[in-house]
C-alpha cells in the first residue's frame, strides 16, 4: 500500500500499529530495492511472502492486468482458465519480442523486468560458482540440446561456408542431435584411455582441424559434465587450440554449475584461449523444471546476436521457476547446497570402493570426473549377457532411477567404439558379478542422504 | 480413493453417504475414462474439481512423487522450491526424451501420459475448426516462429541442396526471422493489390519457382492470418503448385485456427494439392500464455519426424496450459467462443465502416481477411507525417493497446515496398484525418464487448 | 513497489512501460483508497489480482510476517504447514483480542485492519439489502444458532432475573437449542393457520408476556426467513409490544438477507418498536463455507457489549472469506444475484402452480414468504404413508438436494402441533399424489437455471 | 484413477511405466488405508501431495462437487468467489449437523470424514502427549475462552442451582471472561507464595467448598499452562477434592499439550481424582492459524453432551488446519518438536540465568513451571515506574514480540493482589535494573534458535 492508503489505516488500526507495519513492508522494499540496483541473487533467501509479493508486484505492471485495459490486436495476454492465469501469477506476455528473446516488451513492463532480473541473476550464480569473467547470459525455454542448435545456427551466420563441427565423443543422444538438427555434419573424435579415465585426445582433435581445414569448422563442441569414466574435456587445451586456428568453441555444460571443478575449467579455458559460448541445463543445476537453459559467454554481443536469433516471444514459465528458486535460496543457500552435494559425493565414492572390493570387483579411478562415479562389474559380465541389464532393471524396479541406466555405460577395460555418429554406438560392457542385493544395501542409504539436499545426482 | 479405502470410509461415516460420495467420484472418472478412450476434448468442460483431479493423479505417477524414490541420476524431477512444485502441480519431467518430443519416459508415465493427451485434444480441435484431415499434430514449448524454423531445420534433410524459401510478402518479422535463423534465404514475392486487398502474386511465386530452379527451393512458406489490407494467401493454388513442383509446403497459420475461413483454406490447400506442415502459436488460438505453438500435418511420419529433430526434453508447461483450457472449456465451449468472435467481428466492421464515412474515409474493403481490419487515415496523413505515429501514442496511453502498432501497417493505395528482407522495410502511409475521441468512442465499447470472450484480436 | 523501486526499474526497462506500469498499480490503490475511506462495499468488483494484492499488503503488516521477528509469546502466529500459511493468505492472528471479538490486535495491524473493513463492508451490504438504519454488526466466527446463544448470554447480565424466551415455533432445531443453550426455557407459541399461511399468534405473544410477566422474560425471539408454509413472523407488531412491554427483541434472520420483503420487515421493525440484534447466517447469504454468521443492531453500545462477550480471540477463516466474496462480486454484484435470485423464484411459483394443478393438486398460496414454497401431497399421503418419504429419498438419490427434507416438512391442511420443545415435533402431513418423475421434470430445470446465479434455495 | 483407466493409459503409454505409476499410487492409498483403519496420526508425515490428493478425495465426496448436483435448499455449498472455493479445498460444508457438532451430514461425507479423523487423529496426539487415558475430544472452532463457556453451559444442565465456579486466580483475562459470559460467579481463590511460585492454596480451596456449598458450585476451574512465577495448579489434590465432594473439574490447559508436565498432570488428576473435561487450544499448541480449540475428557458421553450443546453447524476451516498440519507433521514430527521446545528451554533458562546474576539479579526459580521463565527487575523499578513500561516497548520496537507484555506480569515478592474479577487486577512489580540492550543480545540468539522449530513461546 501506498503512504496515503497506510494514513487512512491509521483511522481504522490505533497508528502505532499501522506503522510498524508500514516499517514491515519497508523491509520486503528494501529487499526489492536491493535486487533492482545490484541485479544480483540476495545473500540470504527470501521469505516466500517476500517472493510472491514481488511477483504480484510484477504482474499489475502487464497491460493484460491494467484495470480497464482494452486490448485489440492478436497477442494482449488474454486467457481462458483461472487456473493457467493463477499459476503464472497473472505473468502472461512470455519474454522477448519477435526480434530478440531479450528485448523489453512495450505491452508487460513486469515480464520484461522478470527477464532483465532473471538473466542478471543467473548471471551473478554463474560468477559464485567459478566463472568469474562470464560477460552476459540468458535464459532461453528450451532443452540445452536444443540451445546447442541455437548456437550453431547463429555461428553458421559468421561462418557460411563451415560445415563440419568436431566433437569429442560424449555418449548422450541430444548433444550429437543437435549438430545434425543444426545441419552440421559431427567429426567424432575418440578419446584416449588414461588409466582408467577417457580423455580427449588433444592430438586427434588437432589433426581432424587440419585435415578439414579450419574455415570448413563451424565450432569444436566440447564437453564439462559427464558420466565416469569418461572425465571432463581438456577444456584449457581445447581453447587455446581454438584460439590458434581462430575456430569458435561451444562448452556443451550440460550439468556442470553445480562442480567448481566444472566451472573452472571454462574459467580457465577463457582465459587462456577461446570460448563463445558455453550452455548448461536449467533442471540439471538449478533444480527447477525441464524445460530451460542457460546460453552465457564472455563476448557480449555474441550473446546477443544468439538471442536475436531467436524467432518470436518464449515462454517465461522457466524464467520465473529459476528467478523463484534462486530469490528462495539466496546465493548462500545455493552454495551450501553445491557444498552438500560435494560431500555426499566424496562418501559416496568412499563406500563403493570399500563394497567393489568386497567383491573382488574396483570402483574405476576416476579423479578428473567430480560428478560421476563407474566400478567394475566383471563377475556380473562374465557370467551372463543378460545379467548386467537385469541388475538395471532390479535397480529400476526398487525405485533406484538414474542409476540403472548410468550403469550400462560403465565401461571398463575395452573403450567404447562406436559407429560414426557415436551416440548410436552400442558400448562393450565388463560387469561385476556382484548380489544385486549388497548394492542396494549400499545404495540406497547413500542415496537417500544425498537425495533431498542434493543438486543432481552424485552417482551413476 | 480406492474401493478398500471406500469400505473403511462406511465404518466412520453413514455407508449411504459414502456410497453416494463414492459414486460421485466414479463420475469423476467417468470423464477421464472418456478421455483416455477417445483422445478427445470432451463436449462439454470440465469443474475446476475434475480437472485439478485429474492432474493430481497424472502427477503421482511421475517417479519424482514417488513415496520412497531414490533418484541417482543428475535429471530425477527434483524441485528447490515448494512455489514452484506446486505451480506446476508437481509435474516436473518436461515432455519428451532426447530421442523425440513426443516420446514416452520412463520415468514419468503421468507427464507422458499428459504429453500424449494435449496432442490428442489440440488435434482433435484442429478437426473440429475445420482442417478435418489432418494426420497428426504436436505442441511444441516454441514460438510460432521457432517453429518455423524447427520444420525448416528438418525439410533441409530431404533436400540437402535447397537454399531458397519462397515467400509471399508478410511484415511480420518473425516468420521472416524463422527463415534466417534456419539458414536459408527468403526469397520474397511482392504481392498483388486487387481492389484494397493485397492478394498473392501466384505468376510471381512461379516465375520464382521456375527461375531458381525447384531443387533449390527449401520450400514454399505462405501465411494464413495476417493484418488487412492483406488477405489470406490463395493456399489452394499454391499448393497445386507445390504439388506439380514437387516443392515442399509450409503454412504460417499463427492466429487462424480462430478463424473457419483460415482453416477451410487449409483444409482445401491439402486436399487439392501440397501442404506439408501448417503452424500456429497456443496463446493466440488457445488463450495461455506465451510459449507455445502447434505444429501440424497431413502426413504423420513428416511430423513425427520434425518432432524427432527437437534435441533433448522439453517443458511440459505450454501443454499443460493448453490441456487445462480445453478440459475446461470443452469442445462446446471453444466452439461458442468461435462463433461469438464472428458476430463481434461483424459488428466492429460494420460501426468503423460508419464512422469511416462520417470522416470522408473509408474502411477499407477486405472480404477475404476474417480476422483484421483496416480503414484509410489520408487526412490524418495530409495534415502531417507525426500525426499518424501521434494517434499510435494516443491510443496507447488511452490503454487501446494492439490497435496502435497494427494501424501503422495500414497500407492504402501505396503497398509497401521494402528492400529485400521484407519485415525491416518501412511502408508508405496514408492515414485518415480523424479526432482520435470519436475513434476511440468508437473503438472501446466495440471492444470491450469482444475483449472477455473473444480469442484473440479482431480489429486490428 | 514504491517509487523508488519504481525508479530503479527505469534503468532495467524503458521508463514509458514503468511509468504506465507504476500508473496500473496506482489504479489498484485507487481501490483499495477508495475502500479504506468509505469502507463500504466497492460498486464494482475487484479482479481477482486486486483482491490477492490487498490481501498480501494486509499479511505482511501482521508481525509473524515481518523479516527478523523473534516471537516469544505462546500466541506468535506460528505455524508449521506451509499449505496452510498460503491458504490463509498468511493471516494467522486471528481477530480480536481476549478483551473484544471485534478489537484491534498490537502484533496483528493486518488481520485488524480485515476485521474492521469486514464488518464494515458487511454493514454497508446490510443497508443495501435493506436495513438502512442498522447502526453496527459484527461477523462471528459461530453458527447463527451459536451467535443466537451469545446474544442470549449478554441479555442474561442486563435481566438477570429473567428465565423466558417467547418464541413463535419454527421447525428448525438449531434456533431451539441456542436458546436451551444458553440455559433458558423457550416458550413455545403455536402459530395461526391464515389460508394456508401459517402466522404468528400475536394475541398468544402478548397472553405469554403477561402471564409470566415481562421481567421474567429475557426476550422474545422471532424469525424472519422460514419454509413455507410458515411465514415470516409479523415483526412489526411484535416489535412495537417489545417496546411496549420493554423486553428485548432478538430476530433471527438466518437466511434473510437474500430477500428485500425479510430486510423490510426487520427496517419497519426497528422504526416502529423494538429490535435489539438480528442475526444472519455468512454462508446462507454470502455464497462462502459454512461457519460464520453476522450479529447486527441498531444501536451501537449494545453490539459491541455482544461483540466482548466472546473470551477470547476467533477464527478470521470466515471474515475472510466474506471479504474476498463481497469485494470480488462488488455491491453491483451482490444486487443483481439478489434480483435473479427474486426472477427465478417467480419463474419456479408459476411452473410449479401448472405442475400441481395438472395433477390435481394445488401450490399453497403463501404470498407472505419471498423465499420457499410448499405444495400439496394429499394424494401421495393417501396412498401410503410410505409413499412421502419415499419421494424424498428418489428426489436425493437424483442428486435432487435440499428439497428431500423440506418436502417433510410440507404441512396442509393441519399444522404442526408439537409438544412443547417444538423442534422435536413430528408434523402431520397431507401429501399430493404426484409422479415422482413429473416433478423432477419440472424442478431439475428450474433449479438448473437458479443454482449457480443464485444466492440460496428459492424453493424448499 | 480406477483400475479401467489405468488400463487405458497402458494403451497410450507403455504398460510397465503404467503399472509402476499405478503402485506409486496405491503406495499413497495405503497411508489413507492406514488412516481410515487406524484412527491414528501417521508415525512418519505424509508428503504435501498425498495431503493434497487425500483433500481432493474428500472433497469430491461433498454433494456441493457432484457434477449435476440440484441444491435446492439454503444450505447447498454454494461458493461464489474461486479464491475461497480454492483455499477450502471446495470442502464447503462444515461440520456437525444442528443437533450435534460431531455428527455426519448427508450431503457432505468428506466433510464428516474430515471431522471424524480431525478428532480421531487429535485424541491420538493427546494421549502420546502424555493423557494416556483420555477417553474422547472433538475440535470446535472457537477460542479456548469461549469452549470453556461451553463446557460450563453444559454443565448447568447437569447441575441446575450452580451459581459459582472456583477458579484459582489465573492474571488472563479471557479465562475469567469464559465464566462471566456462561453467566456464572467466579470465586477468586489467590495462590501461595512457596519460595518464588505462586502455587494453588488448596485449602482456601476447599473453605470456598464447604462455605459456599458443594451443590451451589458449577465446578472447580483450574490451569495447567501459565506465566511464570505462577505454576500450574495442583491438578492431583484439586482432581481428588472435587471427587469428595462430587463437584466437576474443568480445566484450562490452553497451551499445555506441547508440555509434558502439564498433561502428566491431568494425566494423574484424572487417575486420583475427577477432571470432566480439560481444554486446550489448537494454535498455541499445534502451530495453526488462531480460532480452534479441543476439548476433551474421560467421559465419552459428557464430551458427546457438550458437541451437542453447539447449536448449529460450525467451520471445519480449524479441524481442516490442524489435521493437514498433524499428516504433515507424523506423529514423529510433533514429538521431535516437543523435545526440541524442551531442550531450548533449558538452554534459555541457564543463559537467562548468568544475565540475571551479572546485573545482580535473578531468575526466579520456578521448577513446577515448564513453559515460562520470570526474572526479577527490582533496579529497574527502583530506578522509576516508567522504565519498565519502556522496557516493554523496547523489547516490541526491537521486534521481540511476546516477552514485553508478560514481562509486565513478572511479580516478584509481592504477589499481585487483584480486586475480585482478578483478571482485571494490576500486579505490583518489583523489575530489575538493566540496560536493555544486554537483555537483548541474549534474548535475541535464544530466540532465534528457537524461533520456528519451537511449538510455542518458551519464554515470557
Amino acid at each position: 500500500m501506498n503512504s496515503e492508503n497506510f494514513g487512512l489505516s491509521e483511522k481504522l488500526v490505533s497508528s502505532s500499529y499501522i506503522r510498524q507495519g508500514s516499517q514491515a513492508r519497508r523491509s520486503h522494499e528494501q529487499l526489492i530495492r536491493h535486487l533492482l540496483e545490484q541485479g544480483k541473487c540476495p545473500e540470504e533467501g527470501w521469505s516466500e511472502s517476500t517472493v510472491e509479493l514481488f511477483l504480484s508486484e510484477l504482474a499489475v505492471m502487464d497491460s493484460n492486468n491494467f484495470l480497464g485495459n482494452c486490448g485489440v490486436g492478436e497477442r494482449e495476454g488474454r486467457v481462458a482458465s483461472s487456473l493457467v492465469a493463477r499459476r503464472h501469477y497473472r505473468l502472461i506476455h512470455g519474454i522477448g519480442r519477435s526480434g530478440d528473446i531479450a528485448a523489453i516488451q512495450p505491452k508487460a513492463a513486469g515480464s520484461s523486468l522478470l527477464n532483465k532480473l532473471t538473466n542478471s541473476v543467473v548471471l551473478d550464480i554463474l560468477k559464485l560458482s567459478g566463472v568469474r569473467s562470464v560477460a552476459s547470459c540468458f535464459v532461453v525455454p528450451m532443452a540445452t540440446g536444443m540451445s546447442l542448435t541455437l548456437c550453431f545456427l547463429t555461428l553458421r551466420h559468421r561462418r557460411p561456408k563451415a560445415r563440419y563441427i568436431i566433437w569429442p565423443r560424449i555418449d548422450q543422444k541430444s548433444c550429437f542431435k543437435a549438430m545434425i538438427t543444426a545441419g552440421f555434419e559431427p567429426v567424432v573424435v575418440e578419446n584416449l584411455l588414461e588409466g582408467d579415465e577417457l580423455r580427449t585426445d588433444l592430438e586427434a582433435v588437432e589433426r581432424q582441424i587440419t585435415e578439414l581445414g579450419a574455415e570448413n569448422i563451424l565450432c569444436v563442441h566440447s564437453t564439462t559434465s559427464c558420466f565416469a569414466p569418461r572425465v571432463p574435456d581438456r577444456l584449457e587445451e581445447l581453447a587455446s587450440m581454438c584460439a590458434k586456428y581462430d575456430i569458435p568453441h561451444i562448452v556443451n555444460n550440460a550439468y556442470g554449475v553445480q562442480s567448481s571443478k566444472c566451472m573452472h575449467l571454462i574459467q580457465q579455458g577463457a582465459r587462456v584461449g577461446r570460448i563463445d559460448a558455453f550452455v548448461q541445463s536449467l533442471d540439471k543445476n538449478f533444480m527447477v523444471p525441464v524445460g530451460g537453459a542457460i546460453i552465457a559467454g564472455f563476448d557480449e554481443s555474441f550473446i546477443e546476436e544468439i538471442s536475436k536469433m531467436y524467432p518470436g516471444r518464449a515462454s517465461a514459465s522457466p524464467s520465473l521457476d529459476v528467478l523463484i528458486t534462486l530469490l528462495s535460496l539466496g546465493a548462500n543457500g545455493y552454495k551450501k547446497l553445491l557444498s552438500v552435494r560435494k560431500e555426499i559425493y566424496l562418501l559416496l565414492a568412499q563406500e563403493l570402493k570399500s563394497l567393489a572390493s568386497a567383491h573382488g570387483e574396483r570402483l574405476l579411478h576416476t579423479p578428473h570426473n567430480p560428478i560421476s562415479l563407474a566400478m567394475s562389474l566383471d563377475g556380473l559380465q562374465a557370467e551372463s549377457d543378460k545379467a548386467v541389464t537385469q541388475l538395471g532393471s532390479m535397480l529400476f524396479t526398487r525405485q533406484v532411477s538414474g542409476a540403472s541406466e548410468r550403469m550400462s555405460c560403465v565401461l571398463a577395460n575395452k573403450p567404447a567404439r562406436g559407429k560414426k555418429g557415436g551416440a548410436e554406438a552400442i558400448s562393450q560392457m565388463d560387469l561385476l558379478n556382484m548380489a544385486e542385493r549388497e548394492l542396494l544395501k549400499l545404495i540406497r542409504p547413500a542415496i537417500l542422504l544425498g537425495a533431498s539436499p542434493n543438486l543432481s545426482g552424485c552417482f551413476h
